[in-house]
């Protein structure tokens, strides 16, 4: 039951720089991709030499098992349908079928959820967070197995998949000290979370080893919405001396970071070049100009879960800790 | 086994002038919300009386059923989670749990998957689009109850659920002429499908229903994206007689055509009010000015869908085809 080791749309989306989303968009036809757009996706599957399999061919009972899929805000996050797309495609590969609960964070009916799979006679579950923290599933799941999806549990004693942040905020940065800037800003979350915390120190990281020295005037922390964005960027701004380069923690912070760089009569990236995290398509992809930004890895995170409840390899003694890599998609702001 | 008349978060966000997901964000105290917005809804909140249930008490035995749930591209899109939510809410007041699938639109995966629901005795299936079509569900289906969300069968023999597209382009225009506009520009998509055809009839009896003569050079057709929006804008700013108002066919044009406005020197709304279409939070929120539009009813969809299949009403003789209304969320930009 190995899986082939075969190109994915996630190696389609890194070649092309654009996000497995976008990929899927041009492999089915959808129409509100650009010409542009269109041609560098073929042109990756094309030097890839990708074939699309037909999913159905897959199916090869109709007898079918499940797994369990938890999530806890499916209907506030643009992520949610990637985790599930990855979780599901493998699960097909395995003839599993996807029962889904969002519990909208709620202890009680995450315990209920459980046992409603319990009793479905489920062949694990995948308890995934739409932000990467810390949690504490209920008791009932520890039944059947599990894998946890960008979160983890503090002790560590359950299997988890979780993006590599650390490297993420140091793959940022040194990108924009490879473009030749020096004088770095960094616009972080203000609340403290594993992201917030390890994307910082990444940043601190690679200034460190490219012997940039850390300026605490250049690091401002605001609510990670977009108006946060903005009144960091504001603050950066009235600095006696300018960065000419700015990381933010995400998208949503780059978008306000935008306007208030434009406001000031800068432009992006010949005047400051502009990082981010996340990709979040709908904002990256259209911002003037578009967003250069690393890429949560969602998709591989759910195909990751899924393949480990289902694989059938034999379990480590220790539940593993996985950090997925989050890809540098290229556009036209550094 | 009759729904109670309950205020729901839909009714909240309607009051609050903000999505379904934000109010969700507030219920749940996630830390992603501006402090003016969760006070808005905390008002609304405490207006109309809504008390939060726990859904865990819904679960009344170990026991549950299943329905069906197969969507064609939950990954590229931002609204499957308010479906699924809608959806989920319902089945679980009657103890069902969703069986997912995502097919990304193949048919030889929808029949597979119908298949596999239908061996594990579903009790209906919803076959959701994630924009509004006429489709042609698997033969299969129909050896269940089907419930269509957001798209229908050409003859209209199955039921089915979409959002009420005229009504909505219609309210759109009135709403501009309510704020005095008489000159107002209509930016529509470029490809027919039910929501252009539709919201573009709702413009043009808005017009006439307000004694405005239709003017051809107002509307403009373009990729219903950002870069077709900034497109669109573009050419109607060229035109001698400016008008002073535009309906965007959807978020995504709306966010094109303020920058072709801001790059122009106008001011919105002062200079250009803005109207749009879906409510993609993400974008309409933040925008500056924060972007008036009209919310597709993802959420009401899902609901209605899940209850057809098993609020245990008599079936009428011939399918419901049912229009549901988009509300309009009124922001900064008319």
């Amino acid at each position: 039951m190995a899986m082939r080791n075969r190109i994915t749309i996630h190696d389609i989306a890194r070649h092309a720089g654009v996000g497995v989303g976008t990929v899927s968009r041009v492999l089915n036809d959808h129409p509100n991709v650009s010409a542009e757009t269109r041609a560098a996706v073929q042109k990756a599957i094309s030097e890839l030499g990708y074939r699309p399999r037909s999913a159905a061919k897959t199916l090869r009972t109709r007898k079918s098992l499940a797994i369990g899929f938890i999530t806890d805000y499916i209907a506030t996050t643009p992520f949610a349908g990637n985790v599930i797309s990855g979780a599901q495609d493998v699960a097909w590969q395995y003839d599993h079928i996807l029962l889904l609960v969002n519990t909208n964070g709620d202890p009680a009916l995450e315990e209920a959820a459980v046992e409603m799979m319990l009793s479905r006679e489920v062949e694990g579950i995948i308890y995934a967070t739409m932000w990467h923290r810390p949690v504490t599933p209920p008791k009932n799941i520890l039944e059947t197995n599990v894998a946890l999806l960008d979160c983890y549990v503090e002790d560590r004693s359950l299997p988890s998949v979780v993006p590599d942040e650390l490297r993420g905020g140091y793959e940022a940065t040194a990108r924009l000290i490879q473009s030749g800037h020096r004088r770095i800003a960094f616009i972080n979350h203000n609340i403290p979370d594993p992201a917030q915390v390890l994307r910082a120190e990444g940043y601190c990281r690679a200034l460190a080893d490219h012997d940039i020295t850390y300026d605490e005037t250049l690091v401002v922390q605001r609510v990670a919405e977009p108006y946060g964005g903005y009144e960091a960027m504001g603050r950066i701004l009235r600095l006696s001396k300018l960065p000419s380069a700015v990381f933010c923690y995400n998208d949503r912070m780059a978008m306000g970071a935008y306007d208030a760089i434009k406001e000031h009569g800068l432009r992006i990236p010949q005047d400051m070049a502009v990082i981010s995290y996340d990709n979040q398509e709908l904002l990256a992809a259209n911002l003037h100009p578009a967003l250069t930004t690393m890429e949560l890895p969602h998709y591989g995170m759910g195909r990751w879960a899924a393949q480990y409840l289902l694989g059938g390899e034999l379990k480590p003694a220790s539940p593993p800790q996985v950090l997925l890599a989050c890809p540098l998609i290229e556009r036209q702001s550094v």
